[in-house]
């Protein structure tokens, strides 16, 4: 027996077939295999080349799908006929090969987290715009049909204003070498949570505390606060060392709430007609009483999603932006606002919870490519 | 068809049967009926009478369990038969009511929290020292079969050094008119808390963040952080404005973890035999490597609980405490615990999640009744 | 914090406040209690007197209510001022004691099954209606609000046409010392069937299969299938050695499928909108391809459940079918439809699962009292 | 952050690495390119080519793998270098393709169901045996860790007599063009069966009953009972109407229960020591009392499974079963036990759900290859 599956498709392509655009992938260890395959089998998209420093894997990648393999990544670069390049390298690489692909012409594609500090973030933002060219941040995420699904019923005003935001990512998870578990994990929720807020990543400051129980050097389990401009609050809890796998987020607004638990393919979404209302003319201090609190108790709905791989949708959306000429929907300004609150949040971690403010003084990237 | 329970107790009784205590129940608003109803019910106790302001309620309550009502507070107070009363009025009436009764030389139980300000609670903890009577708190969830099996499995040494604790308790709640969602819901998470951990909460600081999104004037959604001595971390999430109904806490050790959900009456305790290990020669900062590291995916293990009603516990355990003369497993120094922690989390939360150390200086209680 | 609850009420009340019935509960043990405690608490009804052969359990029973208690049937029945009796006895007991109540001009509402054979169930509904009396059955589930639901989504249309029923009813169960799992279970599928189904249990076969793996004396595991007239297909699993307990019913239609898990409080209703459609101009048996195939993914909804007790909408229900001078919802007639499945099922188990008619010979009984 | 998995290999592999054997997959339509992929990757066996009747579908199959292609079955079956050949057409070809290869001196495995009819099923065991060589049923649900652990439990005795098998595999699923919900899913729930049972599928009648209520001229549900040789019974309920999905098979034994949820991959085999046990002196039709039952509830218990690929484990066992010149796990004896069983379901189904015997003469298979 065979699943089946809907086909319907949330992001839209331009109509007209344009030429395709030609991409290499720089990087071919986790990530860059499926970035290869999803640029390989894209209609908008032919896989010019897989690039790693070391050849046999760049070759092993590349023949599975049926493209070339490079050995060096000035081959890449200097290549005329090549249009765009997508970093899957360690985050530290991220910046220099960011930065010397853009000042080759090419637009550049960086697997999350942007770069692996604020700094080399700005930079890269800031050699985009001085080229003109489109640098987008691999939010995958981003491009699932629960996370388009949720910001377009945010869009639409179907959840109100939002009240709170409660993110859940925990798992029996490897212990990372370089970083620890908000570096690793709390990037996916970030990067969603300036996806689908109205008003992005703007939060002035941020709360994080954790702990490294087994000594491992760095935490493993983190909690992380945002106050929201709206007078809510977002918070986010990453782990390492759960013997369960959770990974569920709740948007609360004032009309509908909305539950995303990833890991029930049968029901990502639930969307709850429940919570509570206050007579706003007495809402003050003084007198919240039970004669002025009244409890929704509505349906639930769970839409329908279709079943696409957000990698597809992701390189559509790269193309789209190129065409374009605009920045992309997870543009690198986005990558930067996720670095700017981790950085503020390593801090605040350091010092034990304090509140530290996020930097937020960048150029106007989102205006431009 | 008949449902089958277990009938395997957990709390033992002398197995003399000893004569009867009395007592009487103050306060027959929520939770005095079902102190009423347990009291009548137990072997341990004789239920005096039912006392309320409001003498039509009190009548009602007293007629459902066949026991006398009271119309005045002194007339049991004066009573010299009466040994005990079991406190269950608003937070700001305990401290009058309990001192009173430990001057009359009544044995005093307390429905959480104790007080409504820790300096009561101070002053409640010394009345019963001064009078070398029994002061408790009525933590009813410590009387569960679910958290006495937690307690048990921890002082077998099951769960090795405790890693992380984790609980949520979210739900649609009723927005109280006089205290935050910390004071109306935290209560239940630190009571058990102190129940379960080993050196019970001695924490040294909290911090607390929370929001007010429906500007109800108090926060409707907390988040409490509270460092353990071991190094590890405990996190509470209590929250008035969820749709769904979560109350579930993770207990991580060093060689097992606990997950309790208490929603889940078929299987409320699972034990994860997963986890990681660290070489422990190599623990330093620099040189946790994948060779060092290693992940135990053992079995889960789910006991059988016994089913039986925690305030029937407590009115044993409240009997066998003033016999024994020994304090309560839920003295009236946890009770005060309790209260050290949340009044440390009020300012932490009006500071904006600023660390802010708990006041931990008392009279040493627990030694003495 | 107090759970928060609908107060929305699907059983509709008179208008005006009529006089109230006055009733006498027959049998004390475990459903007489709660039959005595919903019509002594009915605004419908007075509990004249809780009767049982042990006085000392009646006694206990009406105590517990404020009502009186009687010592003798016949008491009850001499008693003019006696409007109707709810049986609650063993079903062997239930035909004599409301026939003679019938004969005694009372109104009458059986405990299920209606009776323990199909011969007494019909000398019941004989004397109802010779008497021009009210026999209806206490099929308590169908006063559920999620059975109530099912039943009002169905006769709107929103399930289409009904394709199958598959219902699940399976625990680690009392074995009964007189009845094996079909008669001790199968009673509440039935009567629900009867209640949801347009045309009611009006099948003309049946089919049973069943084990008794642990050498009881009688089927512990039952499976009954029932061929719906629209050429669907019914099927019940009983079981009393389930280590999971599981009440799952799917009523899957050609337009929605209802989905109703009676151990989720927080979901009891899921209504989904996926299916397979049928190009029906090419519905033959020689071509129906993929091209004629369409499979409809919709989303799926839960309804706002109110919370009521049932049996407070039976007595309800009761009430209003005597003043209306009509056939209650769940009828003496209905209770009969039961029991005629039952023996026909009976029959097929003991052949080893063959087909066995159902008897459906009865006067009209629907039509009168 | 990536998933963990445990490395345990329950499949044993022999310690000396032997020679590879040479294999051809014929048929590169849904499964072939599967079997393709495990057998490529195997350190058993060299996968010789892919070989299909559409060329370029062959390739594009043959391709990924970095394999040859076929594009004739006697290119295949005249190369003396290749031992075995793995069938992956529609059932209706599998009988001649694997007694041309048999003929040819090959070992077969061969797509469930073995053949599209019993008979066929025979002749291609008949043709295995005179040409001593394997031919083995690709039941792939045997390989998962889930089943092989299953039936270890059940060999060591943990679980006991066995009392009942419920197994229920439902979903939205393709109407199939040739065959009903019986033939198309049944197999895999008849070949765990066969795999897992002491005596294997040796029971001697079958009732079967279902339903086409879309009228799409091919039951649509179905409904299976057979009864197992301890007094138990097996129940299967197929389902391509099921708005939801569900993989559940329980094992209810007199000392354990298994429940395995496939669909539930953090906790696909739990084991339940819950249960009824009678006195067993006193197990007679007339005394069954509650004084002679009790009921056991004790605690759950959920093994660590490794994380396998079922289709390497089979390619594993194919290549030990030639090399040991024995018959393999699942072998076509089995295949044919499961035909023989769907046999006599059919006729059950066309008759109502009447009893048929089950056809079981065949020469002795399991002792020869």
């Amino acid at each position: 027996m065979n699943p089946i599956t809907t086909t319907q498709v949330n992001v839209k392509r331009d109509e007209m077939p344009a030429e395709r655009l030609r991409i290499a992938v720089i990087g071919a260890g986790y990530w860059g295999p499926n970035l290869a395959r999803n640029f390989a089998q894209s209609p908008d998209w032919d896989l010019a080349a897989v690039c790693d420093l070391d050849v046999e894997r760049a070759r092993a990648v590349a023949d599975r799908v049926g493209a070339p393999f490079a050995s060096s990544l000035d081959e890449v670069l200097d290549d005329p006929t090549i249009h765009a390049i997508a970093i899957a390298t360690p985050a530290r690489a991220h910046g220099e090969i960011a930065t010397a692909a853009l000042g080759k012409g090419k637009h550049v594609v960086v697997e999350k987290p942007l770069a692996d500090s604020r700094g080399i973030g700005v930079e890269m933002c800031d050699a985009a715009e001085r080229n003109g060219l489109v640098l987008m941040a691999d939010h995958t995420y981003c491009y699932t049909p629960a996370v388009l699904k949720i910001r377009e019923l945010i869009e639409l005003g179907e959840i109100g204003e939002i009240l709170y935001i409660d993110s859940v990512r925990i798992n029996l998870g490897l212990i990372q070498p370089d970083v620890d578990v908000l570096w690793d994990l709390a990037p996916h929720d970030l990067s969603i949570l300036d996806f689908i807020l109205p008003d992005g990543l703007d939060m002035s400051e941020v709360c994080a505390v954790g702990s490294d129980p087994l000594n491992t050097g760095k935490a493993c389990v983190g909690y992380l606060t945002l106050p929201l401009g709206s007078g809510g609050i977002a918070h986010v809890h990453v782990n390492w060392l759960s013997p369960t796998k959770i990974r569920r987020m709740v948007i609360a607004g004032s009309l509908r709430t909305i539950v995303w638990d990833d890991l029930n393919p049968q029901q990502r979404i639930s969307i709850y007609d429940r919570g509570i209302d206050l007579d706003t003319q007495s809402r003050t201090e003084a007198n919240v009483t039970p004669a002025t609190v009244s409890y929704r108790l509505g349906s639930m709905w769970a839409p329908a999603l279709a079943e696409q791989e957000a990698l597809a949708n992701m390189a559509t959306e790269f193309a789209s932006a190129i065409r374009g000429r605009r920045a992309a929907r997870t543009s690198g300004g986005s990558g930067l606002r996720v670095l700017s609150v981790l950085e503020a949040a390593a801090q605040s971690l350091a010092r034990g919870g304090m509140p530290v403010a996020v930097e937020h003084e960048v150029p106007e990237l989102e205006t431009v490519l």
